[in-house]
């Protein structure tokens, strides 16, 4: 179990301190004070008085996701979610759920059972039997990346699919591509339908040509590539815009397996920028989302419906984070290194 | 100046409770707290410590749109973002531009000069000078029906218009409509634009043809109808779906005038459910904005802006309040009232 002390040892500040940050204390700055909430839930602390509060419960259900390693896509939703979350004297369950759970379990009947008084949902697919249930449903409920039309109790939260691949797309362009490829997400997905529509459309808008043979849907895994990246190829693709970072190392993987380098004859832009796009070889130039800001605005929309403000969609900026797998079009005069 | 003392009385409470209320005492409840805080917000109270508080400074922009009486669109998109930042401590301004006043004034700098930490712009045409300069400010800013591609700094909220607008012709359809003609708001301005695609869609959605002559662009004001609805009647129009209460107010005295009666023989829906929507006569039908919540949303996106989390768009849904000026179509059978 986690105590003040081990909180005061890893800030490199004294006991009382962390305690008066813990406590709402005034002669601590703001910043200190969030500082130290947000590392006390980071480290799995539970104060007294949140135990005390009973039933002041949310729930975070997860499905098709990692959440419980640093370098996983879910890991920072589920900490800014439980920060925000913490600072306001909730208490956070986290369940991984799976499709036959939810055959099991009506949706509202299991919150209800277990007194809680929202949840925020991960994950979930489009064919999900829980999605059928959220468009009738009476709990305040947060889903990431799904939209459930006309129920004012769901609210969707995500990344704008649509300005994140025009800013792939718009900067592949700058460094000079025209055939650029695009190997997408799950066909389950309501993200994947939005940025395959957004890759259509910044295509257009740039004047571009869509081909058929530069267009798939991957899985959202790295294996998917090697069924589509040497149709891309072979088509004369110089670029590849990804889905999520999963699938850009897979494509970069099977660029290399056919002995095209990246970037120097493919650039490849991915999305998500998960921890590894920073560190692998050659390092990922990505789509950003801010997953710790995308868990705090979920909470801070679930705790919007609880208040019967009917919020009803809540996006966030994506941004371009510029690295080594993209690069300008080599055109073939002058030295090429 | 309003005095502890007439909040109580306004409220039937005591002095003391009021206090607790104001200094956020522990003892009384948090549901309590809030009715307190709200009511010093609308009857003008400042708190000594909220006048302390030196640098908590935001501004609120308001163009093209009443807010100083209650029955007017923006009273409570004011009142509501006025309660919220009051709750935490932030004091507000507000300002009323002009175009010329915004070709006087960088937008920055007088953000900057007056000590400004952000603001919340109501009103803006597409064609305004500050729009432009939106495109790469610095400061903090969350914009009601209006938005700004690639820039973190800046929020759009609003509410969904496709959402409402679907409502509105799926009723009519429901009713038994298929003659549906639509008076839209301003050409300058985005939330028009949204409309627009909103009715074309959710016609074709119901396989209901589009026709030009059953379509305009009125100016948000009542004004316009008569331009139009002489032309959407000849054309066989049994209802009009309108881009705000205002010009469904229009729309319906001038069916009146042409001797058409609302709804026996046309069916009337307007969007935005101002306060005189329920007392007209005939009481009017429409989508409804929660105008309150707009304004409490606004607040707490522009707080996430100030604290760094980038969001870029946050939607209310809208419902639809049914009252007298939209009813079924009479089909010529039977006795018509």
């Amino acid at each position: 179990m986690v105590r003040i002390k081990d909180i005061a040892e890893r800030l490199g500040i004294s006991v009382s301190t962390v305690s008066k940050g813990l406590n709402g204390a005034s002669d601590i700055s703001e910043e200190l004070r969030q500082v130290v909430l947000d590392t006390a839930v980071e480290m799995g602390y539970t104060t007294k008085s949140s135990r005390r509060m009973g039933n002041r419960r949310l729930c975070l259900f997860v499905e098709n996701m990692g959440y419980e390693k640093m370098d996983e896509f879910g890991y920072d939703i589920v900490l800014g979610f439980k920060q925000s979350a913490f600072r306001h004297r909730w208490d956070v369950d986290i369940i991984a759920i799976t499709p036959s759970f939810q055959m099991s379990e009506k949706y509202d009947t299991f919150l209800l059972r277990n007194g809680y008084c929202g949840a925020f949902l991960l994950g979930l697919a489009l064919h999900d039997e829980w999605m059928k249930q959220l468009e009738t449903t009476t709990m305040p409920t947060v889903l990431f990346d799904n939209f459930i039309p006309n129920n004012p109790n769901v609210c969707y939260i995500g990344t704008d699919s649509y300005e994140g691949i025009a800013l792939a797309v718009n900067h592949l362009y700058r460094l000079g591509h025209r055939k650029i490829a695009f190997l997408n997400g799950s066909l389950y997905s309501m993200v994947s339908d939005q940025r395959q529509e957004a890759f259509e459309s910044a295509m257009q808008e740039l004047g571009l040509a869509l081909r058929d043979d530069m267009m798939a849907r991957g899985y959202y895994v790295s294996d998917s590539a090697k069924y589509h990246v040497p149709g891309f190829l072979e088509a004369g693709a110089t670029a590849i815009v990804c889905g999520n970072d999963l699938i850009a190392q897979g494509v970069i993987e099977e660029c290399i397996r056919l002995k095209y380098r990246v970037p120097w004859d493919v650039s490849v832009i991915g999305f998500d920028d998960i921890t590894v796009a920073a560190t692998s070889s050659p390092s990922l130039t990505t789509i950003r989302q801010e997953r710790n800001s995308l868990g705090k605005c979920a909470y801070v929309s679930l705790n919007s419906l609880i208040h019967h403000i009917p919020i009803s969609k809540t996006l966030l900026r994506p941004s371009l984070i510029e690295r080594e797998s993209a690069a300008r079009l080599w055109t073939g005069y002058g030295s090429r290194y």
